[in-house]
């Protein structure tokens, strides 16, 4: 300290330094993770900067780094998907969550996701999902009467305890389930009804560890694909509020808060 | 009903059918499965029996069908081990604990072995274990202490509930765990700390699956070599008591009784 705080976030390059090769000037780039991004003014290596188009919305490339990397990963690194496949998840109305269902959607496979309240169905459906169901002990019955009886290849559970029993009894036989978080707080539970007779496996993602172990070329790749569809108006996140840096605390309740119907942003004063 | 129990068993060959080609009389041969084995006299097709070596201890080979297997596949199928990794197992006391225990140590791996109370560590020392420890909350430290911190690359679960979590924090970082039983009756507990953090990912083991799916020829390959160790008395199970079949009542009482120091065996009578 004292440290600039901020992990994600967009910029446009305003001066370039003697000599310096790099993207233009006016060119929209993707910050450097690690350097702090709550700021009006960021000095840069001009390497570190991805350039991003000009002409998308600022505000949901801010949101490029994390979310929509995590939910494009978890739909194509744990379980060999074809279109017209089911993938199910819980905490569908997460900042991850709405990415898969968009995601999914683009790559043609169909989704049930399970949300925690009533209040949450309608966000859900409005993003284009399959199936939304509130959790709660029936649900693998519910599920299979909402897909016929489909044979659901992937789970993804950011919610751990039984949560996660819950939606490995939704999964077909041999199917993989990805844990991600737990909103629950409690540690994954699954039946070796599941794991033993059903064969499913349960395995984690973590994408700090994904940019770590992954070629840089691959990671530019997946970045560049995921801004072009944000910039296409295909990739977006609902965002409840902006606050200014000055408004942190005021921006940290309101993120901290329940029942958001969004993301809240910190915006550079002068933007 | 009427039906004979029985699941595993071996026989001698004491007459073959007209024109039949097969195993020689007296030939040992392990029992088709599914047919009853606790009996005298069993009528099967020549084709289906396996011939086994003839000098070995019939009791040993009677218990080949299950646990062997069971053992070698759990050590062979879910990580990639080379001789001088580290294994863990909990349930290290079972049926299948002790071949695991004996087979690892004939493949060069060492073992770490969990036991659920006192009184079994001794019997699991005797098998060649490396490390046998009773379980515990500081599981992970002790295991740590033990091993001088190696990279425990495999983790094999027989009991669930939080024995699971406790057996997955004992884990390298990218280890494979496999659950196999819930002797603890509880479903398995996983902390997203392994899953995601450190990505441990969890699998079930279905012997009967295997059979369902594998090549006749790489069953008869891998019972064939279970039985050449048997034979060569490198592998084998403690055996607290054989009862004959009229004796149903009271084996089936030892074998349900807690604290016991080997398997029930139930033998033809006039064996």
């Amino acid at each position: 300290l004292p440290a600039v705080g901020g992990s994600e976030g967009v910029g446009r390059v305003v001066e370039l330094g003697p000599d310096t090769q790099g993207p233009a000037v006016g060119q929209t780039v993707l910050l450097p993770p690690g350097g702090g991004t709550w700021a009006t003014h960021v000095v840069a290596a001009a390497a570190r900067l991805v350039p991003l188009p000009n002409a998308a919305d600022p505000k949901q490339l801010a949101m490029l780094t994390v979310n929509p990397p995590t939910a494009s990963l978890l739909l194509s690194d744990f379980a060999s998907l074809q279109p017209g496949d089911w993938v199910i998840q819980n905490g569908a109305n997460s900042g991850v969550g709405s990415y898969v269902v968009q995601l999914a959607k683009l790559r043609g496979f169909k989704t049930v996701n399970i949300v925690r309240r009533e209040s949450a169905v309608a966000g859900v459906e409005g993003l284009g999902a399959d199936v939304v169901l509130v959790d709660g002990d029936d649900l693998a019955e519910r599920v299979k009467a909402a897909t016929g009886g489909a044979a659901i290849k992937l789970g993804i559970d950011a919610v751990g305890g039984k949560a996660t029993m819950r939606l490995a009894a939704c999964l077909g036989e041999g199917a993989s389930m990805v844990n991600y978080g737990a909103l629950s707080g409690e540690p994954c539970v699954v039946s070796p009804r599941e794991l033993v007779f059903r064969d499913v496996c349960l395995k984690g993602f973590w994408l700090a560890r994904w940019f770590r172990t992954t070629a840089q070329q691959k990671q530019l790749a997946l970045l560049t694909e995921l801004a072009g569809l944000i910039a296409a108006g295909k990739l977006s996140a609902p965002i409840q509020a902006t606050y200014d840096v000055a408004q942190i605390k005021e921006a940290v309740a309101a993120a901290a808060a329940g029942e958001r119907q969004g993301k809240i942003l910190i915006t550079p004063s002068h933007a």
